[in-house]
């Protein structure tokens, strides 16, 4: 019945040994005697199974997979050394003698509630956590062949649902309307439902569809588009406003399939466009392409960024650039993975020195107020000789 | 603009100013100098509106509201005094001169990540933080005839939905097909896009479609039935399993508008039932109207439970009723509101005497392994006398 239902392939246990074994090397590496994962995305990464449970992974030798439940599914998906509990407490008996008062433990303190920390803090009977998290999202920076595979069929559901998005965008349907039939579509063609972002805060939509006004509103989502939503309880996503004429209509989508998460926008214009817009695309188009060629194995991701600033001030576009006046955000990149804001971020601010099999989206976006939104986001795998695009969607305007 | 795409009521200047009274009530008697509020749905409740800020909120006297971005839209939204920061230096600034180290501050530790407590902790210069979220969920436990309003709204959408399912549920569809569609069509009748439930690892999808098999696994996630997913990287939802006839289709959908939640579970049958499921419906159904008559302002919610326990029990269902083995979850109602697992809880662990305006689902469900699962959820208003059902979509079962 399992393999029925679940047609997607469970992590290769030589996958979950390198991600363990590496960790491990880090832990060494920084003094740390064991980590205790807790968060739904570290357990997935670590043992191939998002069950409740508690992961224990030692410097030296084999982790253990505490599950509360459910151990028959977990078994199936994870190749660890499982041990059933029935609560926390039951994890501290399991691992009370490996553990004694000079041990420092790692937890991943960037998504670890207060209150969670300290109930842990007390069963280990312990003081010395650190932060393991930035170690966790530098190992996961670097994909393999495997997880490429899951974020190429992630992407083709974004491809398969931009075709659609061609066929069904439509002068005066409302924004969330024509979103709502994109999402469905590709919950039918196999999206997992929605998508992780990490962090306090980070609500994630799986499809924004923005126009005129409601491309350059910004909320307090870190990103340069997010539009204007239904409801100010949500404040980001489609809204209520219907599509218009000689507009760029962007429609930023993301894909989910097993675990993996891909992000690409296109534009859509019932008409034609303004000259304002189309050189800003065109301009959105050159940043990509830049890209492309320049990006590979070794350049560093603040060289992108620089790139991409001088091509949009050459067009005279700076202030338009990823976002206007207070809505401006700092980078044109981010990482894919299992969250849609891995490493490594394309920025200004920090240094990353690209290597084989990091995976992050790029988009080159333009707002002006006033008047509307428009750019490209298109997801990338850095390769030795350039950067490799994860889909074969065409990134022209979609004229209709 | 604004007014013309954000069709939702704003909440009531009266609303925050009586949320903020009774917070500064209890912090008095709890000895807490000031509150700092971060997370969104907190920032939601007390100031009306989710932007990118902090909520100071003195033991006496005003609050405000330091926003780094969007002054505009939150100006808007906000009966509160506002201020504008660049960061949270800003807010240091502003509140320096309102800090001596002898105050003790509030704040949700429950959500916050132990990363952003220890910048705060270095912010403040303040050691004496404590948890102020027990504080704020009993507040939000009682909701104004405003809220009310929002989830009777939010209802609204959730009954339309369970009228189109009877039009589409068809034999040989994909679970996820059929909640692709009806999620798609409560986004085209004003819900929000997703649902709020507060704590680690708690992920939410606003539609759960199972039968058979998929109704009886149970997930790591605190619920009776949550089905088998798309993917076991997420191990929730509905499932790529093809409906079948003479077997209970469960519903369970999530209503959510303008920030409030409901949550009920419809049957759906293709054919007719075995007399199991058809015994497991009725007993689901006089628990329900059980509760209805019963409860009121002043019972207590263990007794709610005990009654629902002892009425599965006589109809010898015990062994069945709310999961089955390591399945079984310990409650029967939830509240509902801007998160899908507020207070009160229905349980026998835990006493909360009823109040007028409190809101809960309640859901009666019965899962036989290897065969499947029934159950019906509805949602009720407490009032002094009775149980109000919010929405008036019927419970019965839909034989298609």
């Amino acid at each position: 019945m399992y393999n029925k239902l679940n047609t997607c392939e469970l992590t290769p246990r030589k996958d979950i040994e390198n991600r363990i074994r590496h960790l491990q090397a880090e832990m060494a590496k920084q003094g740390i005697s064991f980590s205790i994962i807790l968060h739904n995305v570290g357990l997935f990464y670590f043992t191939g199974s998002i069950q409740r449970g508690v992961l224990f992974i030692p410097v030296d030798g084999e982790p253990i997979y505490m599950v509360e439940k459910n151990m028959e599914r977990a078994s199936i998906e994870t190749p660890l050394k499982m041990t059933p509990i029935r609560n926390n407490r039951d994890a501290r008996e399991i691992l009370h003698d490996k553990l004694n008062n000079r041990n420092i433990c790692g937890m991943e303190l960037d998504v670890l509630p207060v209150l969670v920390f300290e109930k842990w803090k007390t069963l280990l009977g312990m003081d010395n956590i650190v932060d393991i998290s930035p170690t966790v999202r530098q190992l996961r920076m670097v994909k393999s062949a495997f997880e490429i595979d899951q974020i190429r069929h992630s992407g083709r559901i974004v491809s398969q649902v931009f075709v659609k998005a061609g066929e069904i965008v439509r002068a005066n349907a409302k924004e969330v309307d024509i979103a709502a039939m994109l999402e469905a579509e590709g919950r039918m063609l196999g999206h997992q439902g929605f998508l992780r972002m990490r962090g306090l805060n980070q609500e994630m939509l799986n499809i924004y569809i923005t126009h005129g006004y409601s491309g350059t509103i910004f909320s307090g989502c870190d990103v340069p588009i997010s539009g204007f939503g239904v409801t100010h309880a949500i404040a980001q996503g489609p809204s209520i406003q219907v599509l218009q004429q000689d507009m760029p209509i962007l429609i930023d989508y993301g894909g989910g399939y097993n675990g993996y998460i891909t992000d690409e926008t296109r534009v859509y214009v019932i008409g034609t466009l303004k000259e304002i817009f189309k050189k800003a695309y065109d301009t959105a188009r050159e940043i990509i392409d830049d890209a492309a060629a320049f990006g590979r194995v070794g350049v560093d991701a603040t060289e992108i960024y620089g790139r991409a600033l001088r091509l949009a001030r050459r067009a005279h576009l700076e202030d338009h650039f990823m976002g206007y006046g207070k809505g401006k955000v700092s980078f044109i990149g981010h990482g894919l993975g299992l969250e849609i804001n891995e490493w490594p971020v394309i920025t200004a601010k920090h240094h990353t020195v690209l290597q084989e099999g990091m995976v992050f989206a790029y988009e080159p976006k333009f707002i002006f107020p006033g008047e509307g939104a428009i750019g490209i986001e298109v997801d990338f795998i850095v390769r030795k000789n350039g950067l490799e695009r994860v889909t074969d969607s065409p990134v022209d305007i979609h004229y209709l």
